[in-house]
This record gives C-alpha cells, structure tokens and sequence, in this order.
C-alpha cells in the first residue's frame, strides 16, 4: 500500500515539536549534534539499520559532529506516517545517547 | 604540524581528474552512485573508518544510493594534501566495489 | 509464517558449496577474510542492514581481517530458507568487493 | 614504541573491574547485552571507529543483541595498555547508551 500524504490533523497531532517544515516543500527537518564524529556516525548507522527496514530513507548531511536531516515520501511527494515515525526514532536514538 | 595550502602545482598533480572545484570556495567535490543504499552505507562506513584514522571529516550528504562529497581543510581554510589524499582513497573504495 | 527445516533435497540444492556443515549443530558456517580490519567492517555492516531487514541475525566472530559465521534459524531449531538466503547475500557481497 | 606487558601493579590499577581474565591466557573479556541488535551494531560501530583509529583491534563475537570481547596485545602476547584503554572506551560508550 502506497504512502499516503498526512492530512492536516495528523499532521499537528504526529510531526514531532522539535522538527521544523522545509521552505518550499512538503518535508521536515532537523540538525542533531554530538560530541565528536564518532557518537554522530553511531546514530547514523542506528538509522540507517531502520531506514532499510522500513525501506524509508533520509536525505542528510553531516560534516563531524553534526547530522542534518530532512524526511520526506517520494511516493507521495510530501509527508507520510513513514516520516513522523522516521522522526520518533530519531529523537529516541538522539535521547538515548548520553553526550 | 598543521595542514597547509596546495600550492598551483601541487594541485595539477594531486587532484584527482573526477573531482572538480567548488564554486566560490577553496574545496573539491564528487558525487558516488551506488547500486542501493545498502552499497552507499557501507561506503560511507569505510570512509567513516578512514575519516578518525586521519583526524580530517569530509562533508557530506546522502540520499538512498547517492553520496555527495566536499572535501577542504578547516585548519588552512581550503585544499592540503589531506584533501587530496582522502579523494584518493574514496576513488579506491569505490572502485573496488563491484556494482 | 514460522520458518521450516530445510529438506534433505533442499539442503543439497540451497546450501552453498563454500559453506559446511558445523558438528553435532544443525547450522553451517564459513570464514570470510579481507585485506585489512576496514574491509570486514564494511563488509559486516552490509551484513548487519540485510540482517535488520530480514529480521534473521548472524553469529558471527571478527578479528581484524576474519569474519567466521554460523548461520541458524531459532525458531526452527536449525537450518531454515533464511539461512540459504543469507549465506547467498553474504558470498554475493564478499564477491563484490575486490581485494 | 612497541606496547610491553602491564606489570602486576599496573593490573590491580588499570584493569577495570567489571572485565575478568580469560583462562589459559594472558588477556580480558566482557560480555555487553544491549536491547537489541540495532543498539548492539551502533556500540560496535564506535568501537570500529577507535581500534582503527588505535590500530588495535578486539577479538569480538556478536549475536543478536549479546556481543562478547577479549582484548589482547599481539605485538606482546598479553595485555599491555593498549588494552586496558580500550577496556575503558568500551565501558564509556556502554554507559553512554540508555537501554
């Protein structure tokens, strides 16, 4: 079953406070810092374990202790629940961390 | 010792012929195409790996079997030898992947 | 579905011949050995997103270069479709990758 | 320099406590249980990213969410500080990881 685009409702009620809407596009961002590069490519590879699972992968940046990332659904070009859950996760691994 | 600027014939010679100048600023930039993700991470471990060996980080983003990367040294604010050494190495990794 | 034992017939169809048999456990396993500590990782890292994926982990023992893997299935007490499966993606991404 | 045996009082003070001797040999082990794989790869993830960085490597055993570690110096035969630093790292990043 395809993605489909969160509706209004599910959109206050899931995407999490701490993540912000991109300019000009129907996606959510956020910018996650570690202490040092290896805590931040330990969460990337947290993630990326998920993202194949979920086969729902971020577009993200990193330069050292710094991961910038931004979700969205390329099959419904915008914000699906694979997004906000993809967000959940990440905060959880990003709080599960002590720094 | 801390890192110092290529000089002009340093950089016909080191820089690898695949990867080409920024636009506006001091650094060199490719992007690698991988079969899935599944080859773009394991990619990206590898460089990781290489990355804290050599205390030098590249910048760098990903989406699914994409890799965008921009190398430069913050300690001399543009291109050293540990910039062209790195490109080097993420030639050799990505060409000893069979895709 | 619960995973199955394999079949005489399928164990002399699926296994692969690179892999044999461990005594007195119904599993099989090989050793996998690269050039250096980078390559394994990177290796194991491919690994490890197949294995989130299909829910079906490896044991498995690494120092520098050597992988040694024995493969299993729990919830069938021995070798499963999964097993196969796994040890096919495992020789596949050994292959890949030139040494 | 090439890494030289502890000296007994060295091991009173640089072994931590929660590490034992293997039998029959001169080296350490623990045992980390993390929640699941997930958490177990991303721990053994940052240990990858130290022992290259070291250029000391664990002789290490993974399934699912268990992984279990001996640590040895070959240029010594035996446990050197190499080792017990390493011990130390791997306590820290455990403790670092909210199960």
């Amino acid at each position: 079953m395809a993605p489909t685009l969160l509706t209004e409702e599910q959109r206050k009620e899931l995407i999490p406070k701490d993540w912000e809407m991109v300019v000009g596009r129907d996606a959510i961002k956020k910018t996650f810092t570690f202490k040092d590069f290896n805590q931040a490519f330990s969460f990337m590879t947290r993630v990326a374990l998920v993202a194949e699972q979920m086969n729902h992968h971020p577009e993200w940046f990193n330069v050292y202790n710094r991961v910038e990332i931004t979700l969205a659904t390329h099959d419904c070009s915008g914000l699906s629940v694979n997004d906000t859950k993809m967000a959940d996760i990440m905060n959880q691994f990003f709080n599960q961390l002590h720094q």
